[in-house]
């Protein structure tokens, strides 16, 4: 880094707040570059001197004591089940398995303030611990939650009312079979996204396979989150709109309720009734403790992927283009992604496009700043297939007025795609929110969910506002939404925010297209199912988890 | 037809039993061809005499007269909420409505023999007209079942403790809206399947719409069924390969139940909790009445199909160039069917291959009958996107040692497609069963499955067995056995049937690929999906229809 960088450079301390709140590897490290800074120092009116002294930086020890409020007989009977090293009590870890990647926690605990926190941490070596803790758990109804990578952006770990978090990725994340022949894997819950994918691509070595493989499955939070966990909350990889979403990668699953134990069979397709593993996709700990599961997987073929970029007139041609190329039938990107003139014109900054001659290209060819619209993606697959997509994005790009960029962006896009989320921060260092809220939506409500949260995002003064759409259907996509202010805050931050999931529902989206619910989307889930579907969801509840104890208030029940 | 012929070639009377159980429009027919005749003939040792009277044809008109053991009140207020014109009483609509094309139904109602008769017949005519039927069955207990297309193979509408059933497809078939910017369409679910792809095909006339579509989902039944049938039994379609099962086609449910409506939004995706219209998918109306159903609807785009044929030297040569198809990611066949050795020797004289040049060919080629195995399908979508599937389907079955047969046995069986559940009557006049069971297998599972299922039917003396697989997944397929043997007894026929389920299931296949579950399967669920997960589905049904009203014992519930 530059000596004059205001940005910390330092892994946050052992044991700080910092340590909790702040995404991914202690030691890795993306800050906004010159182009960016100089972007927000404009947008809101500071100087260098704004940007001298970062402020409530949580970089103190987490120092206080914590009363375990659980009734002793129950934690004496944990640490019998589990032996007294898996079982922790100490605030550090309270804190930091209470804690998930929400703005909100982020404020609260550079003041400080913790809210919800869990009274014990255990972490089961097998299936029979789990076993273990659910029983005692229900048997003494005590509340229980499970974490996972503890990417949750939803206050899926917070616990209001106190008692166990069980963490799944300590011990829990072992490859327990790879069927070759079947493209099935079955992997224990807790088994990070590097892992698992790393497993895949050393098949031959590791399994004796005849070929590497890939899990297809690359969220923003591929390397801080577990295999458990993409199932549980519905969640999207970047390459989703090739290689399908979690819930579409899902061949079975093994999940211990308090009313018993679940297996399903890993079968290609079924008639014999609801399919019973659905009813856990996006269950979000709430009906039971998914303790491993059978997953699709797919020839690794990186030979063959293509990238491509293009740059539209504007947002109504590069999403009717998206539309046209979803619903043509020549095989889906794998990546695709499509940002609106305002995220356009960021990207064009952070990847050095702007003012080079690629720029000059543009202006010439008529593709004016704040109005043109940066698409970029990549198809995978066979050598044919993926030239077949590739070839049909092109025709179809052009049909609607893109010029190519080269994959010179999508190398950029690459490089950074599991960075951006380091920058929040560097920002938050400085009174500077950068948070993101997204929903799935239809074509035909795709500009109006659009229009309408751009409306009032920059009704607000001094507020960026980007959005993309990046995970592709023939019936829809995803709006990502990204706003950049000065609100310091928690209150006033909430109250924005809660708007803006107002705005989306009413204009036609979903609460979410691959985040999930947990307990910040819960209070909405009832608006958005009906109350018929809510007393469904209940009814499955009380029957699995008759005492309540699973995640209390996610989802909404 | 030729004056020997020893098929009865007139329709079945009117209100006859034999137009019951009859597949079918009664004034099509398709008839063994004499190369099949003659091999009947020569495997069952029959003579031309064995074939000169048809015996329990069952053209007898229904003449009894059956009570009506409902309580008079509840009647009554059907008939004022519906109108009388909607519902009927007599024996031979109660007994028409209660009967599937099971073959035991068609055997016991050649004997006149009636069982699970429903006391009453309702034609809702919307939405209103349901939740008056699902509401006064519900407060007077009254078991309701629902009658699509009637071509349940799983004694799907049998009402051992009568009832009431409703016919969806008398009103309830109209298409409510098409969404062509969403590539979605919203139908009541009575709309049978010709009707519903005839108003894709026509969306230009029909809708204003800029192109023709196509629903993607074509089963044997599609004729005789309709499209809530098809979402509520989990089918598939003769094209699923491509456009995916039934259940894949779902993007929104509006259901009646005892407890309320529930109503999901349409949307390509969503992460808001465990989908609420995957519960009710496969759930054979044992949880509400589907009203309406939106589906995913596809370009109609004939002019990019292409037909391929090949004969493989043998049924495992056949099936690893199936699974090398299904996961080279290069896009997969629409239609897409492999027959194995006994299947293509009749195949081969069905199609009047046996015994002409493109025989001598395979002969001399080292194609030998009774080990080899015939491939057919097609490919489709874009243009490009089809041309590289069968380009990769070509080079495959090459691999694998399989020989080009042109498109020609692509057109007889497209040809045939729907017409072969014809025979089923014309083989049982003569008291041959003709008779079929199919399951879900995993590719480690298939030669398991097939090799025992197999070894079971041919151990019985004069038995032909064939087996073809025709749904096609990265994990596997779907194995299609066929069996026809001489057996006019119904309890000696349902021991050889119900043994052939459970070779199925202890070998490792589902009790069902795309037939479904209903009162035949029901009794083999608990072993099917474990004791938890029945559990579980009964707590569903316990909320949604507290009186256990709707489908008694359907799926084992």
């Amino acid at each position: 880094m530059p000596s004059h960088s205001p940005w910390i450079h330092t892994p946050p301390p052992e044991k700080s707040f910092r340590s909790i709140f702040r995404w991914g590897d202690p030691h890795t490290f993306k800050h906004p570059n010159p182009r960016l800074h100089a972007m927000l120092k404009e947008t809101f009116g500071l100087g260098d001197r704004d940007f001298l002294t970062p402020r409530f930086t949580g970089e103190e020890r987490v120092s206080e004591t914590l009363p375990v409020p659980l009734p002793l007989p129950f934690i004496q009977a944990m640490e019998k089940a589990m032996g007294p090293e898996q079982v922790q009590r100490d605030a550090f870890n309270r804190i930091r398995y209470s804690t998930g990647k929400t703005t909100e926690e982020a404020l609260a605990l550079r003041h400080h303030h913790t809210e919800g926190i869990t009274d014990l941490v255990v972490h089961p070596r097998h299936k029979r611990d789990v076993q273990a803790i659910v029983s005692l758990c229900h048997e003494h109804r005590i509340p229980l939650s499970v974490y996972g990578g503890g990417s949750s952006v939803t206050l899926g770990h917070r616990m209001e009312k106190g008692g166990v978090t069980l963490v799944m990725a300590t011990h829990m994340n072992r490859v327990l079979s790879l069927n070759e022949e079947d493209h099935a894997v079955t992997v224990e819950a807790g088994i990070s996204g590097p892992d698992y994918e790393a497993a895949l691509n050393e098949a031959p070595k590791r399994f004796g396979a005849l070929r590497p493989y890939t899990c297809g499955h690359f969220p923003q939070s591929f390397e801080f989150s577990t295999v458990g966990g993409w199932i549980l909350t519905l969640g999207s990889g970047q390459a989703s709109s090739y290689y399908g979403d979690a819930a579409d990668l899902l061949l079975a699953v093994e999940v211990i309720t308090p009313r018993g134990e679940i297996v399903t069979q890993s079968v290609p397709a079924t008639a014999t009734g609801p399919k019973i593993q659905d009813i856990f996709k996006g269950s979000e700990g709430a009906f039971g403790v998914l303790v491993s599961v059978t997953l699709k997987i797919f020839r690794k073929m990186p030979e063959n992927t293509r990238r491509f970029s293009f740059i539209f007139p504007d947002w109504k041609r590069a999403v009717a283009a998206s539309r046209e190329i979803t619903q043509a039938q020549c095989g889906m990107p794998a990546v695709f992604r499509i940002s609106d003139a305002e995220e356009t014109d960021v990207a064009l900054k952070l990847y050095g496009v702007e003012g080079g001659p690629l720029d000059s290209l543009m202006r010439f060819s008529g593709y004016r700043p704040m109005e043109r619209c940066l698409a970029l993606g990549t198809a995978e697959g066979e050598a044919g297939f993926s030239r077949n997509v590739a070839k049909n994005v092109r025709r179809i790009a052009k049909k609607f007025g893109a010029m190519g960029l080269t994959s010179y962006p999508v190398h950029k896009w690459e490089h950074g795609r599991y960075l951006d989320p380091y920058m929040r921060e560097d920002l938050l260092d400085f009174g500077i929110i950068i948070d993101t809220l997204e929903t799935g939506v239809t074509w035909s409500a795709l500009h109006r969910v659009h229009d309408s949260v751009r409306a009032f995002i920059k009704a607000r003064p001094q507020t960026v506002c980007m959005t993309h759409a990046s995970h592709f259907y023939p019936q829809g996509t995803n709006l990502y939404f990204i706003f950049i202010a000065r609100m310091e805050d928690l209150d006033s931050y909430r109250a924005f925010h809660r708007e803006i999931i107002e705005r989306i529902l009413h204009a036609g989206g979903t609460l979410s297209h691959h985040h999930g619910v947990g307990r910040m989307m819960g209070p909405f889930m009832e608006k958005q199912l009906g109350g018929e579907s809510m007393e469904l969801l209940r009814a499955v509840k009380k029957h699995l988890d008759p005492h309540g104890i699973l995640g209390p208030g996610v989802m909404g029940l």
